[in-house]
């Protein structure tokens, strides 16, 4: 019987069963339906006594999704787990950690307090990271931020062609820079911000090259669309898009298909069918690591 | 500026108006949105030092509800509210608090330990208690608990002629019990459970009677549409059907008419256009009592 029990929540079944794999763990999927008024029934049938108990809930879409998990969380430790952990690929509520106007609500905080008594270890991929510094701030658990840089930098080495990646904006170059420093590819950025006295970047030298798009998050996908449409405009060739977490609100990525970029490519922290870089590998270590 | 500012959550806009009025206090609506990630903006744009703040949330479908809830209970704390109260004239997860098999979510208890420390009190309308017999034992906060049986009573006085309460099995007799004590109407009591060498209960006499069926949830309505063929077979005339809290999951409410009662009558403990009883006296009398 391994040590190590993989329970996904619904949605979360396939990155459960490839971390299982990677860490020689027990897959078992959770008994969850709703009752006819809406209510959640959950039941972990598994000896979980003396055993760590890893939940696989990656956060998007999370209001629905935080009573299920709290369910299993609180049901794995009254089942004498011996700690239970939270895998969240995808963190949510990473963003309102301040009030920009009175009586705002900040989330960021609120829902780390609901969270972190839950748990006794967290690990998560790239979470939007503003003005909160680190992960411990907010979540006073034991985690493990990962990055998917490294697995972005080597996708893009192994399939794009004479990469140049492009910068958005100064606040996307540390970003963006992290990915070029794994690929040695160049950058350039289309700076949103610049002083109209300074000259625009020029683009003439990449011609020949694959522009790459690479964020951390999309969403709307309005800033790829628009920045799509400046190299486009630039005689550039088609661009690949690159996310790590691939939300897609609404009908995003019709509308950034329409773009008419080369590829659009996301990690697996969400599934999608863009999913192309998997990043279960980087997660099996860092749930070893931080198990302990 | 009065002292007691009513906050409904979407949906709950009518009751909050409602006890507003009936309680002086200040009706204010959070601002409330969703991010494109599905995550929950809000914001109390209201004055809440030294006030009361009575959060109204129904609690029907309760796990999309749970996150934008809390966010605005403690917030409202931050605010420096004097207290934070929930109505809830219907509160989620009454029936999971006993492990009938190894491994299930108690998640009675659960819901309680989650909600209990974001409020200092608690107004509700018929829980759905069971085996829970008081819910002082698992909401460990300042509370009422009322009950719509003499509302319900008093609808029936009024609209029903020769009312015959009709009770479904021996465990509604202590429910319908109440309602035809306040009404001095008569009961009978068609048991599923009775055994088969007793006589059936005989309705022949109530043939120019009204029957009235009342349960505290009507969620798939399969039990009353159960009676209602029962009463049909017997040659009684059409029933009206009265349920405290109008659930009514997916198409329960077209089932349910095309059983043809002569009416189904709610309360508006969850806004449903079946609604015909208001509790909104009932829930003033209470919160001006807790809040003390």
């Amino acid at each position: 019987m391994s040590g190590l029990v993989l329970i996904p929540l619904p949605g979360n079944e396939a990155m459960a069963e490839k971390l299982a794999a990677l860490l020689d763990g027990e897959l078992r999927l959770p008994e969850m339906r709703n009752f006819p008024d809406g209510e959640t029934y959950l039941r972990l049938n598994v000896d979980l006594h003396g055993r760590h108990a890893a939940l696989v809930c990656t956060l998007d879409r999370p209001d629905a999704k935080f009573l299920p998990f709290s369910f299993a969380a609180r049901t794995a430790s009254e089942l004498g787990a011996a700690s239970v952990g939270l895998i969240a690929p995808y963190l949510a509520y990473m963003r309102q950690d301040r009030r920009f106007q009175p009586g705002e609500a900040l989330s960021s905080h609120l829902f780390a307090a609901l969270l972190s008594p839950q748990i006794d270890w967290l690990v998560t991929v790239d979470p939007h990271l503003h003005r909160i510094h680190s992960l411990e701030s907010i979540y006073p658990v034991p985690n493990r931020v990962l990055h998917a840089s490294a697995a972005i930098a080597r996708w893009i080495a192994l399939n794009v062609d004479k990469p140049v990646l492009i910068g958005r904006d100064n606040e996307s170059v540390q970003w963006v820079g992290e990915v070029a420093r794994a690929t040695g590819a160049l950058v350039v950025v289309l700076d949103k911000t610049r002083r109209a006295d300074l000259p625009k970047a020029d683009l003439a030298p990449y011609k020949d090259c694959t522009p790459v798009l690479v964020d951390d998050i999309i969403s709307t996908a309005h800033t790829m669309i628009e920045t799509l449409g400046e190299l486009d405009a630039a005689g550039m060739k088609p661009a690949v898009c690159i996310g790590v977490h691939a939300i897609f609100a609404n009908d995003a990525y019709e509308q950034l298909r329409a773009a008419s970029p080369a590829r659009i490519v996301t990690t697996d922290t969400i599934a999608h069918e863009s999913n192309a870089i998997g990043i279960a590998p980087l997660l099996a270590g860092a749930i070893k690591d931080v198990m302990v």
